[in-house]
């Protein structure tokens, strides 16, 4: 069952339930006339259809690995590489004054998702690379723009986004890597990062560290801590990769999935970095970077959850077993695999669109200024990137379930859907960390962000989605009025809640514009506003009831 | 972080919980005094402990592989199971005639859990000889039971059952393996079988097949379908194995998880069988077996639940990582952290009461012969193999989510555990057959199983859990109004609906036998008293709403 690039389904989200004609319309992104769309998703597709989707299974069998302090890809993920370089898909978003297409986040989102279907290991390292990009066209010097970007976005090198230490997860703000003056204006790098995806490949003339390390005078915590770029070799005057840096691959990670993806762990002796942005402000500079890469991370959970799912229709159709009230005998026909078929389509959908209706609006953001597109961004991302996630490992724990017992076998393809997509909800901060986000920083606008989807929502005029949308308002208002500790405690059920009456909504505003969608939208509505009811119901647990039960029980 | 057996979690819950005191007190089950139970289960836990869980790591590693047609086993489980066999844990509950222990089922399913959380792979191998014994001891003839049970006891025999075929997998009945009658009262049976557990090993000196086939005078369809012992080695007249049968291991599969279990495809060449119960009735033999063995896979989930959980809570409490309210800095001071921690204990607990539950019932109905534990044991079933199954796994899942980025690495453990589990939703009837056979055979008598336990819970007394199981009875009865299609449409959500409301409730049933456990009690009831009622809600939705959505939308 090859994968098929799901082209027409993105153009009807982009132009029938995010109005991206919005975006289309603005002077910035003009260019993204609806035949410019058409023939972007139209060329992408076809790669990700016959170069990248071929790669997937050898990249899981064929892991990458380190040899002699060598890292060895996995077979064809150069040539896999190279035809994403060359198709300009690096740099779709990126400035036109490095070489970039300058097109709206919406269509690099749109590719990646079909690239994460096709290839989800390998799409990571166009994922990370683009982030570098964004980062560095909003705070890096000239000279460094002059130096990385062009190369960033021909491919010629990589980027990586180097957080992590051993002591220092999601608490970044404990990290101990160092930076000290070298007194001409570069610094040198010391401490050793974890987790470096694609921290080197055999495929690339250069490895483009992005490094947060603290200066001798910052202090503690994420206040103090700095950007740099730490390049594997150290670009000379022509800006052509020169001597090679004090850095190098400790070891990779053997992992659950992602097998094709090297996993890093990066030790910097004193290597010569630069630093990016203001000394004492690489957090905010990182943020840049991990805001998109967040919603990034969500769309590989929207890459897997439509892989998995066309992977198990497929099998669905062809397999036989048993009597069906159609009499066909696929197993499409039993009622409960119907149900879960149903179930992957639905989320499938419901993921894309909460994707694509975030990068509109950050789109909208980049090209109006306007602060209400800006928030509505910052407040979908952390949706996009946690519900994107959940859904699918969801769908491709349902992808394994309809195989029955093929699924449990690897040589079926199911289980490394699972395997890979894992990940997803743990990168870019946990889902936990997003639903934290969500119910503290991008509720610190007095909740006008969240209250302004919800006004969309009730005026949509469906009632059942309105006396759902009614229950979210009053839970936000509720959630304003509590501290932050017990805002934690039902953040995660909070996050859920409001994903699924979002996708709701976009099921019903799908079907208004395409009346054969209204069955699937009547059963997604039917699922996705009962599940939001128990989320909403959860979410006011609060923290006096979570440190009830004492950690002596816990342990116990 | 080690392994500990749970032995005085498993005395509350049997004591306070399920009422096992009930069981104790028949005249078949005298010897299951609180002395002989805590004993039992120390010396069993004792050697979960020590001997079984240093073996699971290194069956995940180096998973069982056929050299030239014979099995190797990983590392150590020969050694493992023969300290399964001496301590006797094989025949706990089988009848002392034969050798067994003639103990209650719910104290092999409590051994069964110790097992299942040390080493699942291994522990697939006693699960599927004990079911063996049970069928043997219901159904075969005198000297086949003689032949059989005691080395089946003793382990110096294996039990595998033969069900599936490529083309016959939950529609068993599409099964083509053939037994011609050879003339001297044995049979020839032909034909090839997949998904076989412990198809083959190393450290048994015979291994013992049942084998569904088809008597030449077999209708089509289930009813036509015979039960035959097919064992490796034909015993002589003494009963010490002999010739080789004409039965082989074509291959074994490349799995997710279980790599210590070796799964075979069984190849049988005219292989000498003796028919085991009627001709015709092998269906209902092999039900006998299954229904334990169904049981024994939902606390597969709850094993895995159990050893996942320690293992998470293990890390949390060791993990230190940004600032805490408690002020300790250990992840499990986190809300969010904390919040999945008391979720992976409150659904162990609802899994083991449910499953223990069952077996209680199991044993007052085979101890008095009363119907209506019969019918209770019956009803549990399905909810204690789906449930268990489906909460292994997400207990698995959220002990990766625990460990943060430390889960995607397969050296930390977690991930292991989810792919282990995973197959158990699929195994023994896939947890939608589960939630068919719930409201389809299982409401047959009217729903006064059903009802029984509603009754139970309504007159509990806690008002939330009152409300939400008088929903359930509405539900239970618009389930009988429907037809078949209608009923399987919401089978799953029913059945995710009643167990979320059992889970409830033992969890308040055990706050009020022990008040210290009434914080975790609150938690659980207020988390699954929510998605039940979501759930029933979308039991609710009817075939028509299924096919409503075309096959055409479905496959775009």
């Amino acid at each position: 069952m090859p994968y098929r690039a799901p082209v027409s389904e993105l153009r009807f989200v982009l132009d029938h339930v995010v109005g991206f004609d919005r975006v289309a319309a603005t002077d910035r992104f003009a260019e993204a006339t609806p035949d410019m769309v058409e023939a972007i998703l139209k060329e992408a597709g076809k790669m990700c259809e016959d170069i990248l989707a071929p790669l997937n299974r050898a990249g899981d069998l064929n892991p990458a690995t380190l040899e002699n302090g060598v890292v060895r890809t996995s077979p064809g993920f150069a040539d896999g590489f190279a035809a994403i370089a060359e198709g300009g898909w690096l740099g779709m978003s990126a400035d036109p004054e490095h070489g970039g297409m300058g097109l709206p986040i919406a269509l690099t989102m749109a590719v990646n998702e079909m690239m994460g279907s096709a290839c989800l290991s390998l799409q990571l390292n166009p994922l990370m690379t683009q982030g570098q990009i964004e980062a560095l066209e909003a705070h890096a010097s000239p000279e460094i723009q002059k130096t990385y970007i062009p190369k960033l976005i021909s491919g010629e090198w990589c980027g990586t986004m180097n957080l992590t230490e051993a002591q220092a997860g999601s608490d970044v703000g404990a990290l101990r890597t160092k930076a000290e003056p070298n007194g001409d204006g570069t610094y040198a790098v010391t401490g050793q990062k974890i987790y470096i995806s694609w921290g080197d490949n055999d495929f690339s003339e250069n490895i483009c560290h992005l490094v947060l390390a603290r200066l001798p005078d910052g202090t503690e915590g994420t206040r103090g801590i700095s950007l740099f770029m730490v390049p594997k070799r150290i670009p000379d005057e022509n800006g052509t990769p020169g001597v090679a840096n004090t850095l190098k691959v400790v070891s990779l990670e053997h992992k659950l999935g992602l097998h094709g993806s090297p996993t890093a762990v990066m030790q910097y002796d004193g290597a010569t970095g630069w630093l990016v942005g203001e000394p004492h402000k690489g957090m905010a500079a990182m943020f840049t970077m991990m805001n998109n890469a967040r919603l990034g991370v969500g769309v590989q959970g929207l890459s897997v959850a439509e892989a998995a799912m066309q992977h198990a229709i497929g099998y669905a159709m062809d397999r036989k077993q048993g009597k069906t009230p159609g009499g066909d005998g696929t197993i499409l026909e039993h009622a409960d695999v119907r149900r879960m078929v149903l179930g992957m389509k639905a989320d499938t959908f419901a993921v894309r669109a909460i994707a694509l209706d975030c990068a509109v609006a950050l789109d909208m953001a980049k090209a109006t200024g306007d602060a209400a597109w800006k928030a509505r961004g910052a407040f979908l991302t952390p949706i996009a990137k946690a519900f994107g996630t959940d859904t699918g490992i969801k769908v491709a724990g349902d992808g394994i379930q309809v195989h029955g017992g093929m699924g449990f076998v690897e040589e079926t393809g199911a289980a490394q859907y699972l395997r890979d997509v894992r990940v997803t909800a743990i990168y870019e901060g946990t889902n936990g960390i997003q639903a934290m986000d969500l119910v503290g920083r991008k509720l610190m606008d007095g909740g006008v962000a969240a209250f302004a989807l919800i006004d969309e929502i009730e005026g949509f005029g469906n009632e059942d989605l309105r006396a759902a949308a009614s229950h979210l308002r009053t839970l936000t208002k509720w959630m304003l009025d509590q501290d932050m500790q017990d805002r934690f405690a039902g953040a995660v059920s909070y996050l859920n809640a409001f994903a699924r009456i979002l996708g709701a909504y976009y099921h019903l505003k799908a079907a208004k514009a395409d009346p054969t969608r209204a069955p699937l939208a009547t059963y997604a509505a039917g699922r996705m506003i009962p599940e939001a009811l128990a989320e909403m119901a959860k979410a006011r647990t609060g923290a006096a009831e979570l440190y009830a039960v004492s950690t002596d029980v816990i342990a116990a």
